[in-house]
């Protein structure tokens, strides 16, 4: 049977663009003993894939060339050599951007146990976006009711669930989102406060008018001119969560902004980067009550969802383009 | 009776000169009720009488032109109309740049019961430094057994204190000042295992080699070039204690530097500013913690005392210019 993968074919400097990319077409080779075969029905595509890629400074090991690009995807497994698993089985893991993937048990992030939700939500409010806005907000946001939670890239698949999240803890809400499009997003569909455009002149003055009192949680999606603009806003006591830097298009050479340190010392204020993979002990109790808030209608998304794996090459760079709305998702198979 | 005190005259840009005060002789009031008259003994230099004095961007109220520069100092209760306070009574409070200060007995940070120490060290190892190294260290650094503490501003009065705690809480540290009298202080005074002249060449690799695993707290005192060479040396889950920003002459206009959100992200790492009176309710503890190790001999001290109030004005410049040994003091009477 021929299967399809997308390979990374060259390391881009700064976001990889679909010429880094090629598509393979290969004869699927008899199952190893001790894996799976996961039959791939919606590949992810996420910000974090450029740190992926990248060849330096960075929290995980590089994607090597010649490789299938690192993904998280969802499917169904088709045949099993491992005790843990059996035929029919729907599962979240890194099998990467192909039609199937052969695959030791442990690259198995989970069992998708929500058959009563779209199995794609596994890799969006329900997978790892859903995951980090709750547990990044929650373990260094440490919001309480009442206070201002400003959020960068908030219509983004990470920013709307934070943003509802913080709601749902009887938190202010603040969206920072580019273009009319997405503001309207963060305020018809996640329920933002107040939404400002960071395109549109004054972002400054629009921050500090939405944060009278300063922002208490920071949730940060972006680094550049939109941290910039809410570091000044920070209220004393305040938490940054640095969730990841959308915002810089490379980091060689490293680029240079207004210094931190005074801002942090001035407010007393607290500011950490958050990997999602750190907490593999909260992800299934965090899956469990994104669950609950989304079959109480508490807890909406917005998917993007491209079709064809012919999609993939391009789709990174689409993102950082902004030209998705939601989690952006590529769908082999309905 | 003739007084006299320290008028903060203007406001400088940057660190005040001497001549941004001007010490004025007047005659002693009678005190008034329910005040306290103090005779200084000690007056205090500190590096965050700069944020003391700015007009701008602080966690404190300014001093006000015209007023008595804002000061800690240890004295002697002479007079008080105060049911709480005695004369003889050794304290140490809010008591200015001046020979005596009337004051309520809100101005009175502690009584002094070290009586079998220095009165001195009540503005330094068991005062402000000393306690702001402490809780600083302990709640922010949160340091373990065996981790990699690094130290700017090594051999003042915060950062003395700081590396010697950490040694007494079991961790490797490593210092960073400016110049070989400073850095042989640092070894043989207060035992860093390491000490690093930041005004030599190579302080990258130098931080680099000192720290083979990473440095696992960062306690700075500086912001700026030191701070630069240290951010990409942080382990994985460093946490980084801001005290101070000595190395940065004026936040107006606000300098650029590195950015540190992708560091923070992937290290994992967390930053926090620290200001010691937010933490009231720990001051005593500390005090007798420190009181402790200072009498066993584990926690050394150094001190760079002037003589008479006409020492001032130009006592926190000094500072600045790096040129003291130890904490500044001001010593009004033996």
């Amino acid at each position: 049977m021929k299967v399809r993968r997308v390979l990374l074919v060259s390391r881009p400097r700064g976001v990889a663009q679909a010429e880094n990319f090629a598509i393979e077409e290969t004869e699927l080779s008899p199952l190893a003993g001790g894996q799976i075969r996961v039959r791939n029905a919606f590949l992810s595509v996420e910000p974090a894939m450029r740190g992926w890629i990248a060849d330096r400074g960075n929290y995980s090991v590089p994607v090597e060339t010649g490789s299938v690009m690192r993904s998280l995807a969802v499917g169904e497994v088709v045949e099993s050599n491992a005790a843990e698993f059996r035929p029919g089985e729907v599962v979240m893991g890194w099998f990467g951007w192909q039609d199937y993937a052969d695959v030791a048990p442990s690259a198995v992030v989970r069992r998708v146990k929500e058959v009563d939700l779209p199995v794609s939500l596994a890799l969006g409010v329900l997978g790892i976006n859903g995951v980090t806005a709750l547990i990044g907000l929650e373990t260094i946001g440490d919001p309480k009711p009442g206070e201002t939670v400003l959020v960068s890239t908030a219509a983004g698949a990470v920013g709307s669930a934070v943003g509802q999240i913080a709601k749902i803890l009887g938190c202010r809400t603040v969206g920072v989102a580019g273009g009319a499009d997405k503001t309207r997003l963060c305020r018809e569909v996640f329920g933002y406060d107040v939404a400002i455009d960071y395109r549109a002149a004054g972002l400054s003055e629009a921050i500090a008018a939405a944060c009278p009192g300063g922002a208490n949680v920071y949730f940060d999606n972006t680094s550049g001119a939109i941290s910039d603009a809410v570091w000044p806003r920070l209220a004393v006591g305040g938490r940054v969560v640095i969730c990841g830097t959308a915002s810089i298009p490379s980091w060689d050479p490293w680029p240079t902004g207004p210094r931190l340190e005074r801002h942090l010392l001035v407010k007393r204020a607290r500011a950490q980067g958050f990997v999602v993979f750190d907490y593999a002990d909260r992800w299934e109790t965090s899956v469990a009550r994104l669950a609950g808030w989304v079959r109480a209608g508490k807890l909406r998304y917005v998917e993007d969802i491209l079709d064809g794996i012919e999609a993939c090459p391009d789709a990174l760079a689409g993102l950082y383009r902004g030209e998705n709305r939601g989690k952006r998702l590529i769908r082999l198979r309905r």
